[in-house]
């Protein structure tokens, strides 16, 4: 029997993904159906990205499972009209990979102090090295699969490296610790903070005027997780006092950033529109397809999303 | 017999030196006295940086050996009243990591088109992520312990490499070759190059007009190798046109870098003041002091410097 599959995203997504999402299907062997206008009652499994048009699962009666496209799955894990199972993006090869580069590519920026270099209008001679990797703790809040992926990396790179979550993983080479007295010990060590966390309403916010304090004066902030982590008041206060040197944040509560924003001008803001980690679409639909087979069989489902978790 | 161990650099050096190299003297268990003011004939062995006041060895009639304090010993190797030994720092724990971090924090920075985010005054949300580091080809021209150094941790990271030398040299998950017809297969398709060669005569302007041209248009040069590796007004031409569309330069013919020179001024160039690659002076007495016990017990000297190659 055919397997009806839907695919509801922005229309420019259907254009990235028409052809690879066909192709990894193909690959599988399964007879599918692969559209983006089926009726709601045929519809095996819905390939989703949360800014669809399709926000009410209700009509989807033979619904088998949603494919998110994206990893933050906070624009539909609340949905009610959602009750069947909901997988989250986890693409190595694509979005994990890109995730390592940029948060590799600005960690080392901010320990290298590049930025006094590609900006020296005073052609400044300043022969001063900054320390060795060993010497500059950098601590990642939220160790999912991205977090430990970039804790690889910096580790490979010399950096000593703490990862906190909400309970404490473990990982050869790196000082773990969760829960409350855990993320003060990641945080009073730390001279550059990753922030990797899902965003939930347990983790909003983590970053505060409290939290903030707790680092080491001109720490770093490397923001690639979600906006509201961080109280951007507090942020910008902190950064206002040099108890935070500098920020780089690639996430915002509102996207793309307003033009008004503080972290626009703020000169200790670095501003990138959203690009730290994007799923590729090759990548991301082999992901995907291997998740439709997988279902078919009978087999566990890869990246299931804990609802009550929100992720 | 007491082993005497002179101290040849600027005095600032022997403020840095002085306490971790009697320090890792001491571990060596040898007797010896370490001074910056020996009588020439009670000189055994010279720690010894080229830009210090010592320039004719002839006097140091019972010296054995010279230990340079710098990787780089083109200030000393064609001093023909230096007749005895010469080895070169060689600082895996500093010099070399402190490299491996500058290079792979370059060469992420032009990866991911890092400046066009730090500089930013149109705030400008451009949502264009850059390739995976799997599609951005890298070279390294001197496939050395430095080179190959980096070429490890540019691996890790995804970048395909090739690494190019004198003479080729094989390592694992890297494209090796050597020679002309190796400089041009290393240039043909590299997308970012890396400059660690050694400066001799032989590699003198190895970028030039005619090996820039071998470059995809668009390419980045790195060099924290040796200013005389590049003909600066065929780079600057270069950059003129295009064909090359940022040069990153730690090192320059005359350093610090002069306040006319163009690269101060050109947008597309970036000038660091030759920090790429520190000696640090606990890691390099360690290896200062090893090499002396080594001597001293009839060992083969590490680092040794080849005379008639210039390095």
């Amino acid at each position: 029997m055919t397997i009806n599959i839907l695919f509801a995203a922005q229309p420019d997504s259907w254009a990235q993904y028409k052809e690879p999402l066909s192709a990894a299907l193909q690959q599988t062997g399964l007879s599918y159906a692969l559209r983006c206008d089926f009726a709601p009652s045929d519809v095996d499994y819905i390939v989703y990205a949360p800014n669809s048009a399709i926000q009410d699962f209700a009509p989807f009666t033979r619904l088998k499972a949603v494919m998110n496209l994206w990893a933050g799955v906070e624009g539909v894990v609340r949905n009610k009209s959602l009750t069947v199972p909901l997988t989250r993006m986890v693409d190595e090869d694509g979005l994990t990979q890109g995730m390592v580069e940029w948060v590799t590519g600005h960690v080392l920026r901010h320990h290298l102090g590049m930025d006094r270099h590609i900006v020296n209008p005073d052609h400044n001679w300043d022969h001063s090295p900054p320390p060795l990797s060993r010497d500059r703790p950098v601590s990642i809040l939220g160790f999912g699969a991205l977090g430990q992926a970039c804790a690889a990396a910096l580790l490979a790179l010399g950096f000593p490296v703490t990862g906190w979550s909400r309970s404490a993983k473990a990982m050869d080479g790196v000082t773990t610790c969760g829960g409350a007295d855990g993320l003060r010990q990641a945080l009073s060590g730390a001279q550059i903070v990753v922030l990797l966390l899902p965003a939930t309403a347990a983790t909003e916010n983590t970053l505060n005027a409290e939290t903030l304090a707790l680092l080491p004066r001109g720490a770093v902030i490397v923001n690639p997780g979600r906006g509201p982590l961080i109280d951007d008041d507090a942020l910008l206060a902190a950064l206002d006092t040099g108890q935070i040197a500098h920020a780089t944040l690639d996430v915002f509560r509102i996207e793309p950033l307003p033009e008004h924003h503080r972290f626009w001008s703020h000169p200790g803001v670095t501003v990138t529109p959203h690009i730290a980690s994007e799923t590729r679409p090759d990548s991301a639909s082999r992901v995907i397809a291997e998740n439709i087979r997988r279902h078919v069989a009978g087999e566990g489902l890869l990246h299931l999303v804990d609802r009550s978790a929100g992720y």
